[in-house]
């Protein structure tokens, strides 16, 4: 008699939730986002397939949709296509370039859908309700903060960044502001396109041009991978250190590892496109106003935290 | 033989997920606020206690613990007895008054508590781990815009101001900037401490001194009320307009049923109370790096788009 009891509770609870979640409207957060050409963007990918999977088993009637693109015409093309054959309620995008895709998020803006971008901002700030970045100024202060420390504010240094975007200038600007008034001498900087190879390639020449090199600073880890690939081929890896960011896991084990080549790493997660997901789902969820900015810390990585920043699952 | 199959099933997953349930550890929140001493704290407290229900009944390991404070001593020995009388993973704050909560909140951090900020901020920034705001210069900026467009450039007008705080400076002085340029003169501006009966008061004075009036800018819709008041006693309601801030129900409706008395209102919500509890248990919940800041829009209400900001639960 009271495990019949028991059991019928058990079947009413169940049939309540489901009576509750089919009288909800569904959801659906499109995510558009670059696909895998380096590792911080596997991350990306990683993160919002991850956050799809928690919204979507937390609330049955959120939908989100991840969209891969190869590059910023098949973003754009992919953006017209969802949007001519799904309803959505919100967009959470991470442009491959600002300029080209500016006026493709302002079409599905005026069509009353909620906008969350991600990282590269659009050109025209007004069309988004909500961005969410890392702080790149913060990046180049808390490396120059660390090289200056490191060398006594002295020392001939090369620098790689990564391509011509906004995001670039704010790490590089503020990097060489903070060591302008110290004796760090940077040989020379140039693009390496946030990818390995190029790291090694820039590198290579820098190698090639300057006999005494005190330390990197490559602001991405990809890029400082392909440093230490070059380092490793001259047998110059007991010259100099390296100072990468972005906080990939190889990395972020180095760091752990007390590696003299990578004494520290500089967080620039791609778990911040989980954060945009959520956020925009807690719009609908919790009824929340969340229109705003969003900066994320890039906080250092040392030897003694590198636990907290170190996601086994990730592939980045 | 059909039903005891469903029966069987049906069991069978609540005894599996009571089991992950207790397998996890329990994450305790505490949230320590002003109790309400006007509405836009009592809507403080309404989120938090809404955010509190539905944490607690979508994660079934979080508990939030929302704790008011009458004043700022209350606040110093309320976090004190919490945090001797209980372990907790996390607190969000919104300080009574800067200075006094650094150091007991400094206390807190250093035993490895997760720190989250709201509105009035903390002496210290380094002790944050996220700082959750509104825009308060945006309110001065879109205030002035108002008033700009709306008188043509040009007239007379009296600033009713908070309390001297940081918020208060970053309201006022984005709005002087921005009609710094323009025809419009400030008769006066006084401080009525975010109160309805001081801004009454105010109004009062201002009102005995200056024959004509063209706008308000109260900067609260707490202000705003007294304000509103002392235009009645003196029937001087069709001589002028008056600016709040802050989303307070009474005014979002007098906005939607075109008040000429209240035109407009400038949200800035007490919901970001909501916003920095979701994003801290997120923190726990989904392993999400939430360290950073995060300033909401306060955007500019009109009765085309009024019905977006009227929370009908909420006592603000």
């Amino acid at each position: 008699m009271l495990i019949k009891h028991i059991v019928i509770l058990s079947l009413s609870a169940g049939i309540f939730a489901c009576a509750a979640a089919k009288a909800q409207e569904i959801i659906r957060i499109a995510v558009s986002v670059p696909s895998a050409d380096h590792g911080w963007t596997g991350g990306i990918d990683f993160f919002a397939q991850e956050t799809k999977k928690r919204l979507e088993s937390h609330h049955k009637n959120v939908q989100v949709l991840v969209k891969t693109a190869i590059g910023v015409n098949d973003q754009v093309n992919s953006l017209e296509e969802l949007f001519a054959t799904q309803r959505i309620n919100a967009l959470v995008i991470l442009p491959y370039e600002s300029g080209p895709l500016t006026d493709p998020v302002r079409k599905i803006k005026e069509k009353g859908v909620f906008v969350t971008v991600v990282d590269r901002a659009l050109s025209d700030n007004s069309i988004q309700d909500l961005y969410v970045a890392g702080d790149n100024p913060g990046m180049g202060r808390i490396a120059g903060q660390y090289l200056i420390d490191r060398l006594g504010g002295k020392g001939d240094i090369v620098v790689l960044r990564g391509l011509p975007t906004v995001i670039d200038d704010q790490r590089f600007d503020s990097f060489m502001e903070l060591i302008k008034n110290t004796q760090i001498k940077v040989l020379d900087s140039k693009y390496a396109n946030w990818k390995r190879y190029d790291g090694f390639k820039v590198m290579q020449d820098f190698l090639g041009r300057f006999p005494k090199i005190d330390a990197v600073w490559a602001q991405d880890d990809d890029i400082a991978l392909g440093v230490l690939d070059a380092l490793r081929k001259t047998k110059r890896e007991e010259e100099m250190f390296v100072v990468g960011g972005g906080g990939m896991k190889e990395m972020i084990q180095k760091v752990q590892n007390k590696d003299a080549l990578v004494p520290i790493d500089i967080v620039y997660s791609p778990s911040m496109i989980a954060n945009a997901i959520e956020l925009t789902a807690l719009h609908y969820t919790a009824k929340l106003l969340i229109k705003g900015t969003y900066i994320l810390d890039s906080p250092l990585v040392t030897p003694e935290n590198a636990a907290l920043y170190y996601f086994p699952d990730s592939p980045f």
